[in-house]
């Protein structure tokens, strides 16, 4: 079977230079083809604040108002999204950038209501495997950014971990998918203090006494949710640090199927 | 030979709703494949007037300071593409936006400094149309940006017009090419307030004449100097307003080998 990476590259990684080149260098050098979703946060809240736009989180997640909407498809799917592309030519890796109505790789429906408005946000609705995968024989990475539409029309901002997972999860039909989600941390850690404390391996099982106890909190609560899907689905699913693209290291999820 | 259009929207369509919405309308049934290039003006100088960035325009072209050009990637690449991608699946058209380094479709070279830095313009150096015609195969229309890279991690600003103008020479080669440039006037005309005014047909022993009465002058002389450039590739070009993209009305550009 083909083998795929799935590579997704947080806020953190991109907002610092000196990391987001050393992990271009890194993912530049993957002999197989791969898809790098990519998040922004920090350039996009800047702008936000630059253009007198309040930037409402809620759980670490972002409230899209229409204003905001407009700053996140130009941040992540022009100025991000065609800087990566650049750089990866750069690098002699073959790229295009891509959001979900391209080619309408990913579809979503704006979230409803009834527990909270978080305005202009996707849920995934479906991704288009095989479009990715002929894009794939065009070039050698398809670079994502986590802006999707509902098809009618209206873009819609959607979580880029999830965007990774749901990309990982409908391209294993078709190939051996590897996702990897680098951050600004090695791994899942017992105590965020010690970079010795990464927990190696984290099945479904872990989930709920890790949450109980305050070691799976904040971001890393849908983090996993969403690492565990894909793995349920099928792919080799690892959080890891910047500098762990081509080791092992970092926090492999383990499921039944595994 | 496989019938292709390229078709060239300016800023004042895209400021426009009303005739951007109408645009869409009618290419969304082209019968044929399409690319639909487009610029972006006014929103461009609207965002760095908003965040303090001066706006400096040479014979209708713009100096792009390296804040300029965060600006327009943002704009063009990111909010406009994505908008004019995500209208056109609504009407049933499926689409796939890209700019210059997106699969490598179009290469440029940071523009010469010798008479008048311009920054981080590009002159286009390559079209890679087999890619663009691999891609069509995948989506109806591919939606281009006026954004280009240098190859070695440089994005570069580049004239729509002459985006639009090398991707129809280039594609000449592998298919039946039709070039309209979609602008705010019925076509090149002999006085601007007389809409019945318009130049039926152009040849290249026409401009000199026409520039030096005035009637082609400031931004229509680079874009008659474009489309002469597509039609003397093989194109059939045509320059006409928003309501004109079925008809057969505007100025037709007419070259030795028409």
């Amino acid at each position: 079977m083909t083998k795929l990476r799935v590579i997704k590259i947080g806020g953190n990684v991109i907002d610092n230079d000196v990391v987001l080149q050393h992990v271009l260098d890194d993912v530049a050098r993957i002999g197989e083809p791969f898809i790098l979703v990519h998040g922004g946060g920090a350039i996009a809240t800047e702008l936000n604040t630059r253009l007198g736009i309040p930037t409402a989180m809620v759980d670490g997640r972002r409230i899209t108002d229409a204003d905001t909407l407009r700053t996140v498809t130009m941040v992540y799917a022009g100025l991000i999204n065609k800087s990566l592309v650049a750089s990866l030519h750069a690098r002699a890796c073959t790229a295009m950038g891509l959001c979900g109505p391209d080619a309408n790789i990913v579809l979503s429906t704006k979230r409803g209501t009834v527990e909270r408005d978080y305005g202009f946000v996707g849920d995934v609705v479906n991704v288009d495997a095989t479009a990715l995968q002929t894009l794939l024989q065009l070039v050698h990475c398809v670079v994502v950014a986590p802006i999707t539409h509902d098809g009618r029309g209206q873009l819609l901002n959607t979580n880029a971990d999830t965007m990774a997972a749901e990309i990982a999860a409908a391209l294993c039909a078709h190939a051996s998918v590897e996702l990897t989600y680098v951050f600004d941390h090695p791994g899942v850690m017992r105590s965020i203090d010690d970079p010795t404390s990464v927990i190696a391996e984290l099945a479904l099982a872990d989930i709920k006494p890790l949450t109980a106890s305050g070691i799976i909190s904040k971001g890393m609560v849908p983090k996993i949710d969403n690492a565990m899907r894909a793995a349920a689905a099928g792919a080799r699913v690892r959080i890891c640090g910047p500098r762990d693209i081509h080791t092992n290291a970092g926090t492999r999820i383990r499921t039944e199927h595994a």
